[in-house]
């Protein structure tokens, strides 16, 4: 085994410093100097809501160097740059796989922590360390250009939004409103400007509109503002709701236009619609997480191509629990990365 | 005033024979001797809520022949055969309306039935009754070659099938399930197979299977059967829900294929999903109901041309409580339309 450090949880908000031990490299396995590790919301679930007695290290959107590389590894050097995202492994033969929707496997993907390696049965261990081993297929080259810090939420967060508006073709034209700007939303403004869509946030923050302008959008709607909220209905093909807190949605449904989408990417439990909302319009319901191994590397391209990349507050990963704590009361602009080496 | 003879609502499974005015013809108005009028799922939502109080005539999809026209009719001529559907007049300003999208009309269509009419607000009274006066845009010649009975349902239950499987863009090549072979699930098995898509009913009545064939279908998946359900996982790209009771999504969004969608016809009442059963797979929910003006035309033009109609039985419209009772135990294949003659 490897041993390297990591921060594991000790409470709901408390994170500890701690020796974490890697499996040694299989034949297609590489290990990974993690540089930087983005802070993601469901770290705060996953913290929530984790048994005291097992061992969890969060940390699933990350870039590093490769420091090791198992004998059959052809795609990767030691010293080139990588990225890893949430899943760290799949079946690779359900139909999800072969089409290059891994994080659909049919078995479930292996997720980056708390998921269960398909060969020895372990609990993953994940990116809030400095070194994590994966399989080759489930890291990612990090085209140049793109800062390492700035690049490691594009893992997870840069997928989560880039699946939809790629999936439901956004494109010059399209009408896209983002509602809720955080670690996601922000990011999906980028991405849908770039993607040529005309595009305006959705947020009780009104003091973001200048951001959002900033970002590139048209403008931002106050959610709380009734006659604004009435004045845009049916005018969006696609409403990107990251909001992360159960939330009625037929405010949102309201703003979709004839035939578009609502997709949900921010609180995945469980919701609930009046099938009339969906009716009236012939509107739909949609959601998305995670991407699989073609989408993720296309999403890392076109930010590359487009100078995309999040904006970030970069911690000294010893800031850990500063970060969570600011992440749980929103206050970040947009997403917390912590920088592991002071882990050495 | 004219006055016409119908079928009113004196319970909640009991309807009586009355006298009905209707209104004098306007000048884009015409009148239309009501041959046959289908039997709606909806027209026993209708009577089970109705207030005692007041009028209700139900009835919403009728064939019949014109016998009089306004002075502003140009479309059609006494004698012409023509069709009604569920809705007969809408504001015609707002963008759903100027879309063709009447159905969806921002200030809300004029119901056939318990609607309120635009311009003089009185309670609009359906088709089971020998006349009806409807303004021209919301009549349809009936194309030839349709027989007038077995029509009649195509005016809600045939539009209300068209509009998901057209504007989810399906034929030749699609995989197609329907869920529930009722009224409206009959009409999408046989458009869905004429759209050239392979079409599959999945239904608890396992002895339907035959009739699932006759009607087209590839074969019948029995919706009790755990092993059946699991093999069809992921494999249709829309399903068409037209269960008319309150029932359990889920298992009809697994059959969804990878950015397929599942489309509520049947019960529109709340439904609530896990976010997560949309997310794996980036399914989509939507519904649709009824359709506007160019929909329904399109519609009976493509049913004329594909030797397309209701499977029906019909009978003397003084036998509605027996067809109202029957549909209530879903005893009928598939669709009770009333013959109006026996008001003469």
């Amino acid at each position: 085994m490897r041993t390297t450090t990591g921060w594991r949880a000790a409470g709901p908000a408390t994170l500890r410093r701690t020796d974490i031990q890697r499996r040694d490299l299989r034949p297609e396995d590489i290990a990974v100097r993690v540089d930087y590790c983005g802070v993601c919301h469901s770290d705060l679930h996953a913290l929530r809501d984790h048994d005291r007695h097992a061992l969890l290290v969060p940390g699933h959107e990350f870039t590093g160097v490769v420091t090791a590389t198992g004998p059959e590894v052809t795609a990767f050097s030691v010293g080139d740059h990588v990225a890893v995202g949430n899943i760290v492994d799949s079946c690779g033969t359900c139909g999800m796989c072969r089409a290059g929707q891994e994080n659909f496997c049919h078995s479930f993907p292996t997720l980056t922590y708390g998921g269960t390696d398909r060969q020895d049965g372990s609990i993953t261990l994940g990116g809030f360390s400095r070194e994590y081993v994966v399989r080759d297929a489930f890291a990612y080259p990090l085209p140049s250009g793109l800062d390492p810090a700035a690049a490691a939420p594009l893992l997870c967060a840069g997928v989560t939004v880039w699946e939809p508006l790629h999936s439901l073709g956004v494109g010059p034209g399209s009408r896209i409103a983002v509602a809720g700007l955080g670690g996601l939303g922000h990011l999906a403004v980028k991405m849908a400007v770039a993607l040529g869509a005309t595009t305006t946030v959705i947020s009780r923050t009104k003091d973001k509109r200048d951001d959002a302008r900033r970002l590139g959008a048209r403008d931002l709607i106050d959610s709380t503002d009734t006659q604004q909220m009435a004045a845009a209905r049916d005018t969006f093909d696609v409403v990107i709701d990251t909001i992360s807190a159960p939330h009625d949605l037929a405010p949102y449904l309201k703003l979709v236009a004839m035939d578009g989408t609502l997709s949900l990417l921010g609180y995945l439990g469980q919701v609930t619609v009046e099938a009339t909302d969906l009716l009236i319009g012939r509107k739909k319901l949609s959601s998305a997480g995670s991407g699989g191994r073609p989408a993720t590397a296309r999403m890392l391209q076109f930010c590359a191509d487009n100078g995309i990349a999040a904006d970030v507050e970069v911690l000294p990963s010893a800031q850990v629990d500063t970060a969570l704590d600011r992440l749980r009361r929103n206050d970040v602009r947009y997403r917390f990365v912590l920088d592991m080496s002071d882990l050495d």
